[in-house]
């Protein structure tokens, strides 16, 4: 399978990355650690944050705007708290150092939180709030989208993100109940694929200036994206957007560097992981079984006219991640067009040989 | 003005709460701060989750199903969580001395997380989640809520509520960010209040089980709730409801009791509580500063044709609690007439001499 032109195996994957950061100057170990973070945004179905973004992340590198060999380190703590400093390095070694740290102050003290500054755009939040899982522990991550899509509710200046929420809870013989969510009705990373491959939005996505649905991918600039719930949705990009940003020195509102236009500006990425420690709270083994049962529960719904089944948080992304360690990763012929072009131009092996 | 007959004072109001609380025999302490914690539901425009569920909750005390004298303990701890059992005790009771319990927790270690069980409906959130913005902390307040008025995304059996969400972030001249919103587009207090009022519901609020538009207030019960943003609403009333109740041990999904229905079953209601100390991120004079420069920046955003105003979360509510203490809570005559009767049934004073 994966010597199908379009998928590519997860290994190969990860080793493409890894030679890809090691050809802008990261060192093997970071470079192999940062593309498994990369992977595992692609291989879990959120095409918008893995190797999708690659090319960007290199701009960026070979621009010299991004730290290819971070000092990460925690500048301020209490004994439950850390704030992390990235030195301008990749937001994938930034927030997993990050997650590595809450963790262990999870162990300690039944929760921890951990913010992060000097970070840049890390991939996929679901990524980073389900590392807690396998320690028997719940991930909450929340970070600041790196670029402003969004206007406050009522207004047209974009000084708000699609700030993502995530969390992870483990179930026992169930998938784990993952939540990823934008802010926003689509995610902008989902708006970059679509016009990648050629799409048209739907409508609800974006309005324009003068409130206008907009659907047209050519005119993405000239809009902004729709909050989930109207005010409720931009209420909880900057409520969670102040915890991600503000609170730990990093960029928020107007001071957010679009990464996707500008390559030089360090983006100041901010994000935050709280973890709970089941054990402070719940027999994990106990709390695990009642997980599945709140989810056996739910799946037996009865069902509205129109759907097929009940699908809850996180079960697309496990059957996907399955699906694509069966058979490889997807790579549509314009994503591998620019990492082939980014390939000759790093003077590495191409993704598919 | 509070000789207006449809506008209470705040002060008669706690009185008035006080008297009926003591008149079912709840200690006079407990009644006067459960009291204070009710009324600040209504001083802030909460006005599904204050007085106006007083009859309810005496109707549960005098069939015996609510604890008046509970012994609200800590149960289980680690060095910065607690699990709280509220023994079946007010809400308001619980949930307060949860937060207290966490602001304690997060002086010590830069963040608490405390989680209850055996609680009751403890009236608005953002009472909560705004108690430690006074000791320079954020509060985030998550509750699984009353009743089930929301299926899973694609199903019709409700087993899930409209769970709110709450967040409360200082600044330091502007009024404090607080966010306080049912995962659903409207509350179901909204539903109530609009049903005793005699409305109509606006389409969006609710659909029936065919999945069309319920704008019919006596049609209610054949319906539910909509979730903001179809799925992500859904999901947002399943994970935060996991961390409220599932984790504590306390009611989830089919478990959940209708109290609007049932005055005789145990709720076994559970909320959780996370307390940030600013401290522990930043200098917190700098923080709110910040969070003052945000709040103006957003202020400042060019509106969208037909807003007048850009409203961030908590603004309405601070204005309201403004206009309120200078002249009073109005009462409307349904309402009145409700808590007539139940003053008559008390044989204490009413709320209007």
């Amino acid at each position: 399978m994966t010597n199908d032109v379009n998928r590519v195996a997860h290994a190969d994957l990860v080793r493409f990355i890894t030679s890809a950061y090691h050809a802008v100057g990261i060192p093997a170990a970071d470079a192999e650690k940062a593309a498994e973070l990369m992977a595992a945004s692609d291989i879990s179905g959120a095409d918008g944050h893995g190797v999708f973004r690659l090319p960007q992340y290199i701009r960026r590198i070979k621009a010299g705007r991004l730290n290819t060999r971070p000092d990460i380190k925690i500048i301020r703590q209490a004994k439950a708290t850390a704030l992390v400093d990235g030195d301008n390095g990749l937001g994938s070694l930034v927030v997993s150092r990050a997650v590595e740290e809450a963790i262990a102050l999870a162990r300690d003290n039944g929760v921890g939180w951990v913010g992060t500054r000097n970070g840049n755009h890390a991939g996929a939040a679901a990524v980073y709030a389900a590392m807690p899982l396998q320690h028997d522990m719940i991930g909450l991550y929340f970070a600041v989208g790196n670029a402003n899509h969004l206007p406050p509710w009522g207004g047209i200046d974009m000084l708000l993100s699609t700030n993502p929420i995530a969390v992870a809870v483990p179930a026992l013989a169930e998938p784990p109940l993952i939540l990823d969510m934008a802010t926003t009705v689509a995610a902008y990373g989902k708006v970059k694929v679509a016009a990648q491959q050629g799409k048209t939005m739907p409508e609800g996505w974006m309005i324009d200036r003068q409130g206008n649905p907009l659907t047209d991918l050519n005119r993405a600039d000239d809009g902004f994206l729709l909050p989930i719930g109207g005010y409720k949705g931009a209420a909880l990009a900057l409520m969670f957007g102040l915890l991600a940003g503000t609170l730990n020195g990093a960029a928020k509102g107007a001071d957010v560097v679009d990464f996707n236009k500008d390559d030089t500006t360090p983006t100041n990425t901010g994000q935050a992981i709280c973890v709970l420690d089941i054990k402070a709270f719940a027999e994990p083994l106990a709390f695990k079984r009642q997980v599945d049962a709140v989810i056996r529960q739910l799946h037996g719904s009865a069902l509205l006219p129109g759907f097929d089944r009940i699908r809850l948080p996180g079960e697309d992304r496990h059957q996907r991640i399955e699906e694509r360690r069966a058979h490889g990763i997807p790579i549509p012929p314009e994503l591998r067009a620019a990492l082939d072009k980014m390939a000759a131009d790093l003077a590495i092996p191409p993704l598919f040989a």
